[in-house]
């Protein structure tokens, strides 16, 4: 791909249609902006970066850049985990992060309407204090709102809610070429033609960029219980995960850690956990609304763990208990961050049941690759986190072994019937793995669409097709 | 467009590459292939009728057609309502009403695999058999899975469990150049790539044919009870639906109906109903998993119904009087074409608390083309069916009037924040509708789009866009 550069004449131009105070250059740029949440997936300076307030903003600056032929990097608060809003071919680094605003409640259709730069906690807490909840949990809750949309993000509670695209109402987006459109409306369902909300949906800006969002909200849940069930082994714990599934329980939440990494969390977040010494943990998570109807959901939920070789069931129905037990779980990631000196990371996904033979099969690799791999993750959706750790490995052995320890990862979850990303998206980590697992055609089909929306690729190119 | 036309040896191929007895030609294709479930859309003949049995057959049947440039349009059971089965252009109508099998139960993963002849009345008794829920519900139960899922089909239900989309987990799909290609996986999220399978869903057979079909199931509800509330307004009828949005019931149905339909439809099917001298009617739902939880609910419902001017509330809790309610409420489109002479028909959507606004609207148009309108459906998703009558109206004049007054109703429902069509579809009969509700930069999408799949415009053309 042929881009132009930046010119000083540029940058002026760019601070003349936004604010000086916005646009950044060169040396001004705050390191920040050069990564995402994965530095290890690379670091790439972009050349300017312009933080948009407006609509029209957005859209002057498309169309700048769509008539000189310069990438534009959209980015939201930057916490992503694939390298997807990192300029990896330089040009502008549009943020989105100061188009922060809550703009309408609008009760009667349960919507609300927002810009993108929105963080998923604030939309989130400025539901409760309305009566009402978003339910999207990412893991990293300082996300920003728009993306979660473009990476259609999942996390703790999505098998009891579902994901982020269920969520999404109907959007404002700016084109590649600078034209202001909007798909969808504020209905309840619609037949009328082509579903373009749902394909921009996890299309991880490469295909346009949403600049107001309508996202639905849900009645709040009375009563949340939490249980923590220990297990002897991998196999007994998610091996319990099906019989939820297919149960009148409606589980809100289904994780499970293994103990090494809940042991680790626990002393990375210091906090005091009801049991820690099995070798893996279920957590469930029950939202209803009364009292009754939740413990009655709990004790079913315990007899079936206990009936398939659970040790114990703790329940934990004080917020105190809860948030140990939740923000333990939150914690995973930078527990093992700070456990190791470099890591790579994937989010495969496979058929709800297969997950313990996935996690073995990735045990045997552990051990063939010589590399510490984590596993945990939402039990309830068959995605998982892994991690591969390089510890005190040399530095060319495990960029050596990395790549060929994920690519068998990769293979055996398409054996499986699975998928590449559950929830972080392909960014330009996966690019290659998702063309592999795909095929030429699908393939094929969307590149298609990325010439339908985006002719000049100028728009997060070398993110999720290439 | 400019295609060409089916030959004598063209025929002899089709029988050679499917089977003698599935292919018919001229005077032996049925009447019934000439059109839809709104013939007053339009009648057309096919060239040829061709009933595939494979996946492999529709690959070999496309393959020719795009060879030679003959429009295909696919068909499932021909229950549409907005004439998407209908072979518009002639040539070949390919028939996928054999491939009628229910091929694989997983309930480990809660997901079954379908071939999209399958009629979803046989999906959900399959189910029921096997205590496990398949949910969508349309008003036209002898509709098939494919059409199903390429209209998007809602339905009674959806206000509780969601539409088609909800349900599909994978798809294998036949392009119109012949290619087979699998879009999804049985995982229960997924962000690889971008979202195809939902862009598929509601296309009604413009990009490719779905010749197997993965569909999400879900745990039995073991209690169902509905209410059936007469009111003396619409206002305070429809002005109740809000208050079940928000709040903690989780209705599975909020349907209304004006007295004169229930009246019509309950005397149609000569069924015996607990109430109908009301003005309107809210029929509410409740699905849930113990006595106890649906009777609280039923009791918090009638409250808020009686607080909101319901005159009484009834609760039918015996299979006999829910079978009456939903019956009547079943027979509403049939009563009415057994009541008039044409018909014409919109199944409009608008925000689920705009529906008494746009019902006085549709009154008053009403008086002023002295045409009478029925409108009922579904309250709680904001999708109303409205149904033009012609009665003794002289045919020119009712063809003279109807358009403006639909184009009165779609401009209303575009104020509103409304969409063209809430679950039937676009088919042809909405096309230009649709046009000119979104505007030339959206409809170019879906025409680059339309590209991608099927760049001889070849599949179903005529239909959703031109």
């Amino acid at each position: 791909m042929e881009y132009q550069s930046i010119t000083p004449e540029g940058v002026e131009y760019l601070k003349k249609i936004t604010s000086p105070d916005r646009v950044f250059f060169g040396e001004e740029i705050e390191y920040d902006y050069y990564h995402d949440e994965m530095p290890d997936f690379g670091i790439h300076a972009p050349d300017v970066v312009v933080q948009a307030l407006t609509t029209q903003e957005v859209s002057e600056v498309m169309f700048y850049a769509y008539k000189h032929r310069i990438p534009v990097t959209p980015r939201g608060a930057g916490t992503g985990l694939s390298g997807g809003a990192v300029a990896v071919y330089g040009g502008i680094l549009l943020s989105l992060e100061k188009m922060n605003q809550i703009l309408e409640w609008d009760l009667d259709t349960m919507t609300v309407v927002v810009e993108p730069g929105v963080l998923v906690m604030e939309l989130a807490d400025a539901a409760l204090e309305r009566g009402v909840f978003y339910p999207p949990e990412p893991g990293e809750k300082t996300a920003s709102i728009g993306g979660n949309v473009m990476t259609n993000a999942g996390g703790m509670k999505a098998v009891g809610y579902g994901v982020t695209r269920n969520y999404v109402v109907s959007m404002e987006c700016v084109l590649p070429n600078g034209s202001v459109v909007r798909f969808g409306s504020n209905v309840a369902k619609n037949t009328s033609g082509y579903d373009i909300k749902d394909l921009i949906i996890g299309s991880e800006g490469t295909l346009c960029i949403a600049t107001k969002l309508r996202m639905r909200l849900i009645p709040k849940p009375l009563v949340s219980y939490t249980l923590l069930v220990p297990y002897n082994s991998l196999e007994s714990c998610v091996g319990t995960v099906p019989q939820f599934i297919n149960s009148t329980l409606n589980p809100t939440a289904i994780e499970y850690m293994p103990k090494s990494l809940l042991d680790d969390a626990a002393r990375y977040l210091n906090k005091i956990m009801p049991h820690r010494t099995a070798d893996s943990y279920l957590i469930l998570m029950f939202d209803g609304a009364t009292v009754e109807d939740v413990e009655r959901r709990c004790d079913m939920a315990a007899s079936i763990c206990l009936k398939n070789g659970a040790e114990d069931v703790f329940l934990c129905n004080t917020d105190e208990r809860k948030e140990a037990v939740w923000s333990v779980r939150g914690a995973a990631l930078e527990a093992l961050k700070a456990s190791t000196t470099d890591m790579d990371e994937c989010d495969i996904v496979v058929p709800r049941n297969r997950i313990a033979d996935f996690s073995r099969f990735a045990d045997e690799k552990m051990k063939e690759y010589e590399i510490r791999i984590s596993i945990q993750g939402h039990a309830g959706d068959g995605n998982m986190h892994i991690q591969l750790m390089r510890d005190n490995m040399e530095k060319h052995l495990f960029e050596d072994r990395c790549p060929r320890l994920m690519r068998d990862l990769y293979i055996k979850a398409k054996e499986m019937g699975g998928q590449v990303s559950g929830e972080h998206g392909i960014g330009h980590a996966r690019v290659k793995a998702l063309k592999e697992h795909l095929g030429s055609e699908v393939i094929g089909i969307f590149q298609g669409i990325k010439q339908v929306f985006d002719e000049r690729t100028i728009l997060n190119p070398g993110k999720v097709i290439q």
